[in-house]
């Protein structure tokens, strides 16, 4: 039987995946292959770290251009992540011919671009798989699966740290600061939670899904984003009155003119849609499309053995194309013009809860600044003082409530700003965006 | 730009929804493939029949050896349904050389190893992603995206008609009868809806899904089969109250020692199991593989458009093959033996209600018999008379539920015929198996 040479860029969680699936499985993957797969490179930074995984010495290296200039790797893995370095190698790696699968949504959420014409020049292989929502195989599903339909809508919650954060929040009533705290001591949440909390995480996969969703060139720069800390256990409260959970969205939606939105941000979405019920560290996609209707894909964002999962998908994907001699074969020059939609002409229904001083007038004043602005009211609850359910009231405030109709997202600035600089308000605590469509 | 001909056999709900997405996405399916599609030959019943779209007169004919003869024709699409001649058409088809994408799946579920034989033989594509769980793409999801993991369960609401009707019976409170006649009046479900209703429909899909996700050849005959008609209101009264949803499952297990469970039954799943939110037509099959863990697939399992999305996916799939001189090259002869469990020696928990004399010693009665045949119980409910929740108990009658812990299938069967048979007891109504894992 012929060896497929496989050289890792990186051998940290998910690089480990990937070699105990090779090892675990390898009988499965020469049946379903036809190839025996051997790993004859790995870059790692220190060569000399124990490992939680038997490889022989000399395959290490400190040095990873010693993989993707080895003449006998056929296949690169990058694991490693990082930005400009990694991306000069997946290059070189792809123009000396050899082909690439990646987890790397940093890079392809900023220069997916180039690295996809430099594979379609060489013909070469380059799959990602697992650089959005880890095990879940949504890339494939919407590049081969729904490639006859025209996908119209895409919402995912794609970064498992926030899901888990908002789904504790829900189940405890806790707040935000302190259910941070108790993931980063589970090791949920990384020491620095930047990038999962204010949403850059789910927008760089957000970027890449709305980029094959709509066969475009979406990047993290187009991705309107904000994150959830100023979500509190007062607004996980009243959305529960209200019939909805808060979920982390990745949105991305084309109107029949071209025109993409792409935003990620808090999102009160319904308690009987699919997305409401995907709770703790899982990822889901909802996918919406002309022909399809409504489709979700539901699993593990992270983890050493799902992510490596999907890497290995792609890695059998490449064998069998090296076999059938059809690398390169979904590769097309399909992109569409991009046309992103400026967040401030976005329309959606929205969530406003505010403080105010429990005087006559003020739900006046603010319904009407609302109607100037164009902003139409669906719901309004009113608590006043501590008696009637607002513990965060003093004497003589009020908290109010609102949710509003479809409204455009700069209609809905100009009037909120306007309503917190009324006297009788003493501040707009938040606003949060109301997606419709249950089942 | 070159053309790909297409021709269908059969040209009802799925194949009206074919021709129309190769009219309405032309210029989508022409950047993505490269080629233009057109449709050259229809097989129908009545070519003179109006239809709901738009082709010339001279694609018809009510000969379907016209399509599979026809020199030009290169992507047989089969949505005529049947099983002997549709066999015989499908298979000279693919040795005229053409490739062929089936929506079929009674004939996959009982002769599908003759077809794929004849497939790989010819280096011919043949595809049926549309066979299992209409528009969602769980075929390639198991053979291409999951096929480095080791697949150790696969579990589905494959069927939208029962999964209808016992959603409406969940939300109602109705019975199965009842219910039934209405799904028939709006058309979800047929005049005659045997298939349906005792899982015939759900074990065919049930019978492919496993033969994927295990690489064996599970057909029809493999699966052991009940359907629905017995379950009652109170059984879904029951289910509530013990935190559980009722649903028809098609389940596929594995077991390291290489031995498959098949089966189709109703089940209760806990509340929290993601298959316990899919309502109405919806479908979903739920994954477990050792390195994915847990995923989900959801969305519509029938309709014109949902399933003419997946007949297309395959189609693009096939154009894309022929363009990189690729087709079969998923095929393999990676077949593992067959090795089917006896479902006697399944285990798993059951949940059993029946009818008893409100006297004492019923329950030491029973308990004693269930204690003989290793079974042992979790819970149990004993409600008497009309005062205490029983509706349907007379005077001096109690209801008794009772949920064992995991039993082998042959033990419980052995214990409650023999607690039929005693004289306190008036009747086992119902014995349901019971699913864990929530999340």
């Amino acid at each position: 039987m012929e060896t497929i040479k496989v050289g890792l860029l990186g051998l940290g969680t998910v690089g480990t995946g990937v070699a105990k699936m090779i090892f675990d499985n390898q009988e499965e993957l020469n049946k379903k292959t036809g190839y025996a797969i051997e790993i004859i490179k790995v870059a790692v930074k220190n060569i000399n770290k124990k490992r939680d995984i038997e490889l022989p010495q000399a395959v290490f290296t400190d040095n990873p251009q010693e993989v993707v200039e080895n003449p006998d790797v056929q296949i690169v893995v990058e694991v490693m992540g990082g930005l400009e370095d990694t991306k000069d190698l997946i290059i070189k790696a792809l123009q000396n011919g050899k082909h690439v699968v990646t987890a790397n949504k940093d890079l392809l959420a900023v220069s997916g671009q180039e690295l996809f014409e430099v594979a379609d020049e060489q013909k070469k292989d380059l799959m990602y798989e697992a650089a959005v929502a880890g095990a879940i195989p949504i890339v494939r599903a919407v590049k081969e699966s729904l490639a006859a339909d025209e996908i119209t809508e895409v919402m995912g919650i794609l970064n498992g740290t926030t899901n888990y954060i908002l789904s504790k929040m829900s189940q405890e009533g806790a707040d935000f600061a302190d259910v941070l705290a108790e993931a980063q001591e589970l090791g949920y949440a990384e020491a620095d939670p930047t990038s999962d909390v204010e949403g850059y995480d789910a927008a760089r996969k957000t970027a890449i899904l709305a980029s094959i969703a709509f066969s475009s060139r979406v990047t993290f720069d187009d991705v309107s984003v904000s994150g959830i800390t100023k979500i509190s256990a007062r607004d996980i409260s009243y959305a529960k009155d209200l019939g909805y959970s808060i979920k982390l969205l990745g949105v991305a939606k084309r109107e029949d003119n071209g025109q993409i939105e792409v935003r990620v941000h808090p999102t009160f979405i319904p308690n009987d849609h699919p997305l409401a019920a995907v709770n703790g560290v899982y990822n889901a996609v909802f996918v919406k499309g002309k022909a399809l209707g409504d489709a979700m894909f539901y699993g593990r964002g992270a983890g050493e053995l799902p992510t490596a999962s999907a890497v290995m998908g792609d890695v059998v994907e490449v064998i069998r194309n090296i076999r059938s001699g059809s690398n390169g074969r979904i590769g097309c020059t399909c992109y569409n013009e991009k046309n992103i939609k400026d967040v401030n002409d976005v329309v959606s229904k929205s969530y406003i809860r505010l403080l105010a001083k429990d005087e006559p007038g003020v739900l006046a004043g603010i319904t009407r600044i609302l109607g100037e602005h164009h902003v139409s009211v669906e719901s309004i609850i009113q608590r006043g003082g501590q008696s009637s359910g607002c513990d965060e009231c003093e004497q003589g405030e009020a908290e109010v409530v609102l949710v509003t109709h479809a409204v455009r997202h700069q209609d809905l600035k100009a009037a909120t700003d306007e309503i917190n600089s009324l006297a009788k308000v003493i501040q707009v605590y938040n606003i949060v965006r109301v997606e419709e469509g249950g089942n």
